[in-house]
């Protein structure tokens, strides 16, 4: 196994250490139990918003806490679920009294977790389930589609409707429905290693594929020969399209994301081939998002990205963020 | 070979036409002789700062074009050094009349193109030479030492004095400066595979890690085994700070850098040894960069860089900046 590691037991807090290091005037890192918060309390009420998931998928969610996105995020050790004492404890520090909302990616585990979570809240509504994977309807660690790269459109939106004073209804309808206007699908090229595992999650050859992936490395549609980028490209929109069916001339924000291990010019190629291919489609990309942000460990691979827009969802976009990986 | 692909002859046009798509606010992408500028000239007169080098180490150096950094980039293929009429181009496009500097990575190729270049341009005493990288003393595609990724650090610093308005004598006195004080020193533990060889640069056993490795995959110091993360630290550290020979309590950067197959957490990991190292040596990391800038494809790895700060450089590291890969 090659990383840079101490010990797999660790890692996490380690991590977690350097990134509360690195990101000071950001972020502050409590343990035991554990979660991210942003350093500085907002000064008046609002929604606070709070996410997690297992760790491996960085800059998801740590790096997306800061002002006008989230308030906290609950890692739990590589691709396992947080525990519901991190969400209460989490819950209770960033709340400043306008109510408490969950962004939880559909995976039972998570799920389950921040379910059990809320109800010991007593909360009611005040959780978006994220689920624009399109590959598959139920997957290893899923009942009904899993939730991926679409997740940190969710966190963007709903986080600045938050900063702007939206009540915990509003950032709750609006988190259903940019969830509901976004689909992903990815391809992986190679596997991951989870630390404490030691040993690559998939077995797959020198020229293949594996189409629809999941964030964990999971299964997806099938497994098929390497083909031209564009026609990757092409496969993953007909899906990712078909499920939306946006309205012809509909504008769009594509988001192009790394899984770890893909070069950079790698995925701006993809940005390329797919902006054409969508307008071919008679769709508009009038925002964009390249990079590794919802990552598997060191999977080489990328997935697409679609949302259709609408001007209040542009504006969301568009509305200032200042968090570790996002920042405009 | 494991890419997403369409052609090697077209991979670097089109991820350069992506990039400009996804950051058309940004960036505009000529071809033939290629550059990618600003997509807003300055204002008014300012020094034009341009780099380049080959292509594989994104985002450097297209991803550092805009407000409070380059004016253009000069995109090589895959790590292949750009042409003197790229530079030329380039320059042409970007002088506003207070002249133009070059920042150069200190490679064989590179330097003398944008020597060629300077000539034609009639410049003198107008390029920063970058050679912070401590392993070796000269390598494989270098007389003296390498250009690594403390160009990140000389360029976002000598951008912000260049849009402060600080004159060609003092932008390049400024990146001159930036350079003696900054030292990096990486390790890899795989290669990476250029798109039109399709085949990995090096070999490397499954428990072997190269210490001191190039950004292009080119060797180092030694190859070893690997070592608990600490240890690589220290060692990296170590050569680091011999080389910069600080003053006891000296306030410093620390850039931790992906080599692009590095998940981030692992990053973080190795943020949080050398923060705690460089303070037992009685230094003060007072600003942090840590992810993948100065990648060489898909190679796992990662690097170190420290640069010892005085008032100046911490003023202009803290300056607004504006670009794909970089904003605050």
């Amino acid at each position: 196994m090659k990383k840079f590691l101490n010990d797999p037991d660790t890692l996490l807090r380690e991590a977690l250490g350097g990134m509360a290091l690195a990101h000071a005037d950001l972020l502050a890192v409590q343990f035991e139990p554990t979660f991210v918060r942003r350093a500085v309390r907002p000064a008046g009420r609002k929604v606070a918003l709070l996410s997690g998931g297992g760790s491996g998928h960085e800059p998801l969610h740590a790096g997306f806490v800061g002002t006008g996105m989230l308030d906290a995020a609950c890692p739990g050790q590589v691709f396992t679920s947080p525990t519901p004492d991190q969400m209460l404890a989490a819950a209770a520090a960033v709340d400043t009294g306008a109510g408490v909302l969950f962004i939880v990616k559909n995976y039972a585990g998570d799920s389950m977790n921040f379910q059990i979570a809320s109800e010991l809240l007593e909360l009611e509504n005040a959780t978006v389930l994220v689920n624009d994977d399109v590959a598959v309807e139920n997957s290893t660690h899923t009942t009904g589609r899993r939730g991926v790269a679409g997740t940190v459109i969710v966190e963007k939106m709903v986080g600045a409707a938050a900063e702007q004073g939206a009540s915990l209804a509003e950032c709750k309808a609006v988190g259903d429905r940019v969830n509901k206007s976004t689909a992903s699908m990815g391809v992986a090229f190679t596997s991951c290693t989870v630390p404490a595992a030691g040993r690559a999650t998939f077995d797959i050859g020198d020229d293949e594929m594996e189409v629809g992936v999941g964030i964990h490395g999971e299964p997806g549609r099938r497994r098929a020969k390497i083909r031209r980028a564009d026609l990757i490209v092409d496969d993953l929109l007909t899906a990712i399209v078909r499920d939306l069916s946006p309205g012809a001339g509909s504008e769009v924000l594509l988001h192009v994301n790394g899984f770890g291990g893909t070069p950079l010019m790698e995925l701006y190629l993809l940005y390329h081939s797919a902006e054409r291919q969508l307008r071919s489609m008679g769709l508009k990309p009038v925002r964009s998002l390249v990079g590794n942000y919802t990552t598997a460990l060191e999977m080489a691979g990328a997935s697409l990205t679609v949302t259709v827009l609408d001007d209040q969802m542009k504006a969301l976009w568009d509305a200032p963020v200042h968090t570790a990986a996002l920042r405009w």
